[in-house]
């Protein structure tokens, strides 16, 4: 006995909810067969090549845990000056050797100095900016968004840019990153500019929207948000790890930049602009087989663009 | 360095901000003072006993596991038939020696017969039925529903039942359990009242809400999210565990009115029809302190109402 997965098995909308759909029209004369909408797993299938992309050595960060490999997207577009500094920080090997420190139920896991509170016992910043401004928000206007129809109540617009799930009040000109699953977010104290990208987290429950506009966010988990989620909760003070032993050590963080070409991780990503994309989105509104009531629609954080082995070439 | 938890940290709306919602209105004479908005933990601090309900004995299910206890709360109100075959299973000692089959990131953890699925194999139900109708929505009218003025694009209505989230459409007189985290649904196959309660699953990511009004929902983990949450996740079939030494034991699963009373958790859980959680939505929707932007909403599946440890007598 089982449940289907949404996003894996979403089905064709069947014949008949087409007809319903037309009965509402006043048609002059009957309309043209419609596409059969694809599933998700043949819109993959069927993509061209060119509805991908591959990773950038330079916006993608490897980090090594016990467990396995994440990988994580930075986002330089919504955070340029916390994703150069995490650039440096990781050229440096600042992260290596740092642990998971916080893993909080149905919020987040973080991860960075153990003792980045105690100025004598930290971890020096060395060449990055100990002081960043605060990135809660870029322009709206001239941003390359492929837009949603659905709205969720926290803002006005939603789409994608990137890749990355977006929010947007255009009266405000502001757009953000969104906390969806699976986002990363540089953690800050009580003054709002406090974050330098030394201390990530990631979200790993319901998408805390109330964050949005509130902390920098810096990217997201390509890869390794099961390693993340599934790591042991901690304490009753906000997650956090109350004896080092339970703490995860991260081995290394590096740019695949800075990795032998031969080693870093053959990945591509579907485009967020590309028509396989909007395809993918139909398929999550629309369902048939298992499901016996059609939702309609999908939204904002209902999961992110798949990813694929990169095809030997050929 | 850290980033705050929005429930806990809910703060109270500040003087500056309620002077900014004032200045739009056109006020004869001066607002009454307003009284300060409460974070959680104060409500939670100062709420009376009567905010709060002890767990029913005949709709909280005790499964024990090797990690600990998960406590589940059964919605009769929702899923009658449903509850009232689990309640049979679970005195019938069903569960006692089955297994966590699936963990799938983002989505569910489900258990059940690993040999559900082969009729040579599978354990009997016993007195339970083998057939029950499906139970995906009940009337709308006549529900005492907390309501929420948030709607988030999926229901024209929200609110609470029971200490539930609930959806809603009136036009249609039909209300629903929402597949927030933490929710308990009843798996099935590909027919609609192929579900008994013998396969269960809770959700442990975004609210995966295509599901809402697609499968039974039968209740939510009062207690021992985190021990479902962090399970490892399952190969890339749905997250079914490919060998059986990942299946994680069910040691036993026990209605708490089949427990002695001396051994029975002390737990309440603050009634979502009472001043305190409508407090608690607020301090939701209104944040200071530690925030910079206002979110100035919740959502439905934004959490579930607290519980606490009985107190002592006296």
């Amino acid at each position: 006995m089982f449940i289907r997965k949404p996003a894996a098995q979403a089905a064709a909308l069947s014949t008949g909810l087409i007809a319903l759909l037309f009965s509402g029209l006043a048609l002059a004369k009957p309309p043209k067969p419609k596409p059969k909408l694809l599933t998700t797993a043949e819109v993959i299938q069927q993509s061209p090549n060119s509805d991908w992309r591959d990773l950038d050595p330079q916006n993608t960060l490897a980090m090594e845990l016990p467990q396995g490999q994440v990988l994580i997207e930075l986002a330089p577009r919504f955070a340029p000056k916390h994703v150069a500094n995490i650039r440096k920080l990781a050229q440096q090997g600042f992260y290596n050797g740092l642990a998971i420190v916080r893993v909080q139920d149905n919020f987040v896991t973080q991860w960075g100095d153990p003792n980045g509170d105690e100025p004598a016992k930290a971890r020096g910043l060395g060449a990055a900016a100990a002081k960043l401004p605060a990135e809660f928000s870029i322009a709206y206007r001239g941003l390359p968004l492929t837009r949603m129809t659905e709205t969720d109540g926290w803002a006005q617009v939603t789409g994608f840019v990137d890749g990355f799930p977006v929010a947007a009040n255009p009266k405000q000109n502001k757009a953000w990153l969104a906390h969806c699953y699976g986002m990363v977010g540089a953690g800050r104290n009580e003054a709002a500019d406090s974050s330098t990208g030394a201390e990530l987290y990631a979200i790993i429950g319901q998408a805390p929207r109330a964050l949005d506009r509130n902390i920098t966010v810096v990217g997201r988990v390509l890869k390794g948000m099961d390693l993340l989620a599934s790591l042991p909760r901690g304490g009753p003070n906000m997650g956090f790890y109350e004896l080092p032993e339970q703490r995860v050590e991260i081995k290394s963080a590096r740019l695949l930049a800075d990795i032998p070409a031969e080693e870093r991780p053959a990945l591509q990503v579907l485009r967020t602009d590309s028509k396989s994309w909007s395809q993918i989105l139909d398929a999550r509104r629309n369902r048939g087989g298992w499901y016996v009531h059609n939702p309609g629609r999908t939204e904002l954080c209902g999961g992110p663009p798949p990813t694929r082995p990169v095809k030997a070439a050929g």
